[in-house]
């Protein structure tokens, strides 16, 4: 898969630039030639209305991404519907979902004068690039990649990967991190932020481009690996596992369309425990710090401190005064990108246009990469 | 591989018609809308000048099959330059070989104006399908296929597939017999002209278009496999392996660029036995009959029958003989072609404008089914 919304694929700004102090690598502020300006591709499945955990775990963060980056920076987000077919899908409710993706990026404030927001699927250099790089990857890479199993075993609602039926594992499966490595260097991405599971596609797209760079020439710039503040948010219904789509109980997750009285209804229903108190401890009080976990990343408070500071404000009260106010920051958070979802989700015109724009202006960047690869390749 | 030239992947119409006869497929001769009319699709890797093997093998048909070709059928022809990077190649070889077989392909007779002549690496469609069909393909289809390494085994000049050096196979050459069916499909292909060693590979494409079907909407009509006779032409230095371009030894083939004065001296210099008299026996006397294989290609005689034919003629007379009359043959062949070539492969403006509307034409093809494709998937 590229990644189901859920998997956080970019960084925050703030923390990418503690990255390039590490790596020595230093950023000019202003000359609009900077060769150092930033590359950021990510790409995000289009698996139908976000829920709760895709917001805070992707979206939202993508949205902080476009408002830290720096002016220099080329910033692409795809929406990419080769990568869903790589299972089973329901076309009608691909083709509802493919469009729901891009309303919900622009819902969260993804803008796309600032950004290049578009369907992978609308620009062939994807697959040209892919079949391009397949030429130059060995077997015996992609063989040694597990993410297919990890995906067949979600597809499959299988507990673990030796319950995996290995014979729904089609070539595109298998192919697809050749796909994601062609993603990223059509666009010759510097940074790609990918969540901890992706971390083993993107070294195989460093793999793939120093292969490349080795055979012909020094075209793509090994794209960096950026690690992601992975927020997993939990199922309301049975905390031990993540918030997901997939999951028949309705009530288990909050759907970015869910109304106020929706929100309200399936907090109150969370499953908690009792005990006295509230404490953060994911393994034994998984309701519990699933909640607070929820609440900071709403209130904006970051990282284990921000969720250990909300657990001590909490210790001494009760359940029920979480929840509340766990219902009133969720309902606070989701009114504005909820109200902009339900009105563009019918703009379909509207959304088109977008696409369009973000199709014309991805392949404007890619075909400079690709008149490069062709030439080198001898395909001219 | 899509096939090298040598692979005849083409059928004279008149065979086809006997196809026709024996499926019960009738073909009707005059309704311009005539659903039975056929689409033949047919390939060839852009491999540098053709050879003496290429040309009687394949090219030289093609032109047949185009003079004989009903009104209302579609031809395809494409140099498939994704398929040629399956294995190393050197670039800028394989740009002037890529222009140069579509020289080739005018100088032997195919008509632009009748056929569509292309670039296969010039319609992104043939990618974009070739994704679409590798999640549909099972693995296991895939690794049942043999040809990767039969492929392998002559670019490595193995004698046998148990030689192969298998940490060279990429991913690209284990999948090229989805985007093959990719080539074909995109067009609808009824008939698929394939040489023998192909034949596995347009089954698969008939299991993958069957796949395609079930799970979405009938689509693809079944392409069928169209045998074709193959003229194995052989070295004149070892004529017990064919007729090559890998042979470091230029004198064991004739290349269509060859003067009178070289065609002469590398037939002269051919070898044969020291046995009085012609026969016609390929196992005991390899270069003798290689002789009256060329004699009768040249001059027409058509089959097995054609060539017995020929030795009969020949069973009193000596090599040299054999040779001067060979030589004759070769030479005046090859004039009009390799005048034409001559002409042709400098003409690089034409050939650019050649390619360009190929191109043009094969994608107004291909997008009526990539838009029924897309339709289907769900990705519109």
């Amino acid at each position: 898969m590229f990644h189901a919304p859920g998997h956080v694929f970019y960084t925050s700004a703030k923390r990418a630039s503690n990255i390039w102090r590490r790596t020595g690598v230093r950023r000019l502020t202003s000359d609009a030639s900077d060769s150092r300006a930033r590359i950021v591709f990510s790409g995000i499945q289009p698996t139908g209305i976000p829920h709760l955990g895709n917001f805070l775990g992707a979206l939202q963060n993508w949205t902080k991404l476009q408002q830290k980056a720096h002016r220099e920076d080329a910033l692409l987000f795809a929406i990419v519907g080769w990568h869903s077919l790589t299972l089973p899908q329901n076309p009608q409710a691909l083709q509802v979902a493919r469009r729901e993706m891009l309303a919900a990026l622009l819902a969260v404030g993804l803008d796309p004068k600032r950004s290049i927001i578009f369907h992978q699927d609308e620009n062939p250099h994807h697959t040209e690039l892919a079949w391009i790089l397949n030429c130059i990857t060995p077997m015996g890479k992609l063989l040694r990649m597990t993410t297919w199993k990890a995906r067949l075993a979600v597809a499959q609602n299988a507990r673990h990967d030796s319950e995996v039926d290995e014979s729904e594992l089609n070539a595109g499966l298998f192919t697809y991190p050749v796909l994601q490595a062609a993603d990223i260097l059509a666009y010759r991405a510097t940074h790609v932020p990918v969540g901890e599971d992706q971390k083993q596609h993107l070294e195989l797209a460093r793999d793939i481009a120093g292969i490349f760079n080795r055979t012909f020439k020094p075209l793509f710039p090994l794209p960096r690996y950026v690690a992601t503040p992975t927020r997993r948010i939990a199922s309301l219904k049975s905390p031990g596992t993540k918030m997901s789509k997939s999951s028949p109980d309705l009530a288990s997750r909050i759907l970015l369309t869910d109304t106020d009285a929706q929100i309200k209804s399936k907090i109150r229903g969370a499953i908690t425990d009792s005990i006295q108190g509230i404490t953060y401890d994911p393994l034994h009080r998984p309701g519990a710090s699933n909640l607070l976990t929820i609440l900071a990343a709403c209130t904006g408070a970051e990282g284990a401190e921000g969720v250990a500071e909300m657990a001590k404000r909490y210790e001494d009260k009760g359940h029920g005064e979480l929840k509340a106010d766990v219902t009133e920051a969720v309902m606070e958070l989701m009114r504005q990108p909820r109200s902009e979802f339900e009105r563009l989700r019918g703009e379909i015109g509207y959304l088109a246009e977008v696409a369009r724009d973000g199709a014309v202006r991805a392949r404007e960047r890619s075909e400079v990469t690709m008149r490069e690869v062709r030439k080198l390749v001898g395909l001219v």
